[in-house]
């Protein structure tokens, strides 16, 4: 048996452990457990029968069609966008379909632990939105390798980075009070800078070969991807947010999208010599809007902002894909096939500064008091006069860290130092497993090719093996 | 005129019948009446005018995101899914599109006709959302024959089998007291084996032949199918179920899908010779979890229970694919194009018997007072002490059949057998009526061919005008 | 530089501009501002630290996914259904891409413009919503012109278009009063003969060439855009009703469309001489009922009378693809690419007329006190007795302009020419301008192909040239 197609064993293995860890720790929250019912609390018994018509007080139903959106993202957005590979269309949707179940099952898990409740790990709609999250994270590691990996180690790669996006989230999150409702910083830098770190250890000299491109139909099938990824956005940056931050986050984040997708259009004609669109950043740096305005997509930016922000996205990324990517392969060693750096690893740094920026200027005359609701840590520190006057407003409002705008500000940027950090570190340590010779087994020709891991239909001899969609013409003997 | 293609007039006359029974039974349930609205009642008209800010008491909002879910599996899910063979693209994605129209449209009226109010049918989005689960049921049976059969033949199957999923339905959920939140027996169970047993009786020995199969880029539309339905199972196993049952009705189908998809990469691979992914089984087998599921989708299964559907699941429906379908048809001379029994057949059956299983485990210890929401045949009946306990709680609840868990097991067990049989008579009838000489005229070149139902340019000697992805050389005449 | 490329520089200096027009005039609205919180309000202090699992009174969460529907039917919808074309399909929904994006921040403007409080345009999601609605507009001309404009030129058009439209749709709605839930009046019948009008400036004798065909595989393609246009269109028409409007308007929507579809494959095949289903049917007059119903997707129409207007759409539709385009482009010398007569224009006029009709026999006895929320022009005047009466019920409604169901039925009419006038009297002056010579730089074979506007991969001697699958393996060129 090559080594090169362990996987179905390790797959197996995995979804065996998985279960086991599920049969251990996993349970339902309250929230969907028939036993924690207002059923028991007497006061509800009439809304109880009358449910379907009554107010849901649990709110699955106002962040379930956000989560759907967050969903498609993940398997459609996702998936298609990497068809665009002419050769590793079967791959970039089925593989991405793998690695993202896998990594839900493990996030649901490594997510929970960090989180348990009297040892149990209780799951809700929330806890798989979560999961999500995680998932587009280690994607978009896969995006920077996509094609020259095998399944193993991806799947090696997937096992290693959840856990330290965990543990990146949980540093920033908790201990530094940043705020990122987006995750800009810990979805898209993270992933993007993980999966560049383990491209430059992995770094192979013949990895630019011909199928690296895409075709005709390939392209379109890509269209697919990007367009719902595009649509979709607004709910993954203002998913979790609530009421009219949330409200806010949908507008921040669709006007910087439609900005960013016109300026991109510009500049793609513009650096083309024949001034020509380009598919490449149709495809990706229409998106880069979404990302540069996921930290500050809450905040009061203001319309104009997340238009600035839009705009500048786009111009970070088309010259990111035109300028950088090929001086990121030829002089860094690190190659980048679906140019994460320009749309997730640049426009994810622009973000957590523009955070940065926003948070600084925060203040309780552009916020009122949902200042504090927005950024717990700059509530006033327990027993300070200042918390007393919030607390007559808000009788149940804790003690915080009483941080100033500046303090936010700087915490912000030091959450994208350690994100950096931690994902790079984490991105040379796997690329180094992923390097031991059982591992590294693709030839030249196997980059960027379906046949190696899928069953194809037989191929003739005219040399079209792979492909059973064959210009006919000339292939009398079909 | 070519018998094979009477179905336009067909259509037609069937299209104006439908629109006499509208006209003459179909009203607008009050929740979609103006007349019956809230501003009649003295005490909600401040609501009325302020309505857009306020609660929607309809809660038609609440359904109507899950409800384009089904909506969308239904139209895209299984018309893009089935778009896997290479010559038939058009018909899978055409044919569905027309058959669950009219499958739509007959449904309401059907499913009308069983709970008529004063002699009109009242039609609201719970109807709507029940037209599209009957219209899958006849898209299942569909599968089973895909691309051996006219539309005239699909239009027949279609009137007959709405009827007789209606009676089974109203049998199961109202005789027997069953509970079948997903429809894994009403639907899937149902539709597989009326299929199956058609596709028996309309056997053919050349029913394999080499347009049977899917090319590189049929099964890069086919994964938009299998993708979309995925994503939006939890909407088809818990849209109607109510508050909190719904929430964990979401949860474990989403657990039981990522667990099979998971465990069918890996058999898909181990099953291999040469250890490579089978298109056929990513596309079609990730989702069995979602059916395996559906029975006991909104009952106290607990995570690890909705992890283990879903990799028996996977398990049953690989082994299906590789093991069973090529039986299936060489000894016991039933075809399943799309290997339906191995997604709806043999995992809604396990479904079933999951949903026994639970039925017979649930008591108040897991389920509290709720368990008399879930199973409305477990209230004790009129009279009875137990009930005057309950009623202490719940005061508007009415004495019910007092069922034991095992006594409701039993009566699973027993839907799922009646399905059974009721599905299986129902495929046979309708098998011999198709078989009638007038109606089945294909040969064998015309299977899985799109050139016999749709225009289609003509090509050139080159195969290129107008069509670039056709088989040419071998079809010189077309 | 040639003179069909300066989009480039056109795009980013657009892009500049609506950045600094948003800079000075665009701010969020309240419901999506931090500072007019309720925190603000001392009794809602409570409601803000629980707004998660509370009520959400500012109501965007039931607009959001209606909002997200519309906005896959503007980027996936036509984006795709536009990609019938065999050698468009980048430009088909790589330019709706640009140009939507492109009147979505224009509309926010102009639309913006017409409704300013206080010298500012406020924006939140309803805003977000009406921009997709003009940008619906857009796109419904740009589909009369497809493939035969450069980017340069479509701009322009829409530069115009928006404001046009926005004007038209003050006068009927603000000035006659007319109502128009579905925008069938001012979107789609605006739209078309807007479109149509253009076409006919621009007319030239070449514009039906071999390109303007579609192939197998871009026939698939576009009934992904059919199909979700199809599926999501309740939620154009009801997306703005409230309450039991809003449930009506989805039902009335879905059964118009489920009857046109059916009517439309009966009519496909009947009027084919082979008696075979034409996928240009298919994937245009199915959603013919969509618009057809528009006008009064929210009015007591009842279920046969949505039935009737999609059966009737479906009529008119094909007819017009098989009668009436070759016709208008014959001796008209009106060119459509996409048949949008049959689809918007001939639809939107059968809407219009049916709303005038509804309108006419609009009475309380049908509608109810909601009558007058539905028609405010028909409120009784101010000092009326009948206002009088009905303020018992309503102490908050103002007086309006006591129309009676005919006068209000005359007022629909009237909005439905003005529209038809205001539309082609712009579509003519657009022409006009688009025709001015440094503009119109299109030679016949530019004519629906993508390699003028997309960088695109070189292609081999074998007379490929054209085909849309590249041949990869004997193409060693690549």
């Amino acid at each position: 048996m090559k080594l090169s197609h362990v996987h179905g064993y390790f797959i197996l293995v995995l979804q065996a452990i998985f279960f086991v860890l599920f049969c251990v720790f996993v349970r339902y929250h309250p929230d969907a457990n028939a036993r924690f019912h207002p059923l028991f609390n007497e006061t509800h018994f009439e809304e109880k029968l009358d449910k379907v018509k009554s107010d849901d007080p649990w709110g699955h139903s106002k962040m379930y069609p956000m989560f759907q959106d967050v969903h498609v993202m993940i398997f459609i957005g996702f998936g298609f966008l990497m068809m665009f590979l002419k050769r590793y269309g079967l791959s970039s949707v089925g593989i991405n379909f793998l690695i993202a179940a896998l990594c839900l099952q493990w996030a649901i898990l490594v997510n929970g632990f960090f989180h348990l409740k009297e040892g149990v790990i209780l799951v809700n709609l929330t806890a798989l939105l979560g999961a999500d999250f995680t998932a587009a994270a280690v994607l978009i590691s896969f995006g920077v390798l996509l094609g020259k990996t095998t399944p193993t180690q991806l799947i090696i790669l997937a096992l290693i980075e959840v856990p330290v996006f965990a543990i990146n989230e949980v540093i920033g999150r908790q201990y530094f009070g940043a705020v990122d409702i987006g995750d800009s910083m810990f979805v898209h830098v993270f992933g993007a800078y993980f999966g560049l770190a383990a491209s430059l250890i992995l770094y192979r000299r013949d990895a630019s070969t011909e199928k690296e491109g895409s075709s005709y139909q390939s392209d379109m099938f890509a269209m697919i991807g990007t367009v719902f990824l595009w649509l979709y956005w607004p709910s993954f940056n203002a998913g979790t947010a609530p009421g009219d931050d949330q409200h806010r986050g949908i507008i921040n984040t669709y006007i910087s999208l439609i900005s960013c997708c016109v300026t991109t259009y510009a500049l793609s004609s513009l650096l083309d010599k024949h001034k020509k669109f380009d598919m490449v950043h149709v495809q990706n740096s229409t998106l880069a809007g979404g990302v540069a305005v996921g930290t500050a997509a809450d905040l009061m930016i203001h319309p104009w902002g997340a238009a600035l922000l839009g705009i500048l996205a786009a111009v970070i990324s088309v010259c990111g894909y035109v300028y950088i990517t090929p001086l990121l392969a030829s002089r860094l060693r690190i190659h980048d096939t679906c140019g994460v750096h320009n749309l997730h690893g640049l426009p994810g740094i622009l973000a957590a500064i523009a955070g940065a920026v926003a948070a600084a200027l925060a203040s309780e005359a552009t916020y009122g008091i949902s200042l504090y609701e927005i950024f717990p840590a700059r509530v006033p520190v327990e027993g300070s006069p200042e918390l007393a006057r919030l607390q007559q407003k808000m009788p149940d409002l804790e003690g915080g860290s009483g941080l100033s705008g500046s303090s936010q500000a700087l915490f912000q940027l030091l959450t994208l130092v350690v994100t950096l950090v931690i994902s790079i570190a984490g991105g040379i340590v796997t690329g180094c497993i992923l390097r031991l010779s059982p591992l590294s087994v693709l030839k030249t020709e196997e980059l960027y090719e379906d046949e190696k891991w899928w069953v194809m239909e037989a191929e003739d001899d005219e040399g079209h093996k792979g492909s059973v969609t064959i210009p006919m013409a000339d292939n009398g003997a079909r």
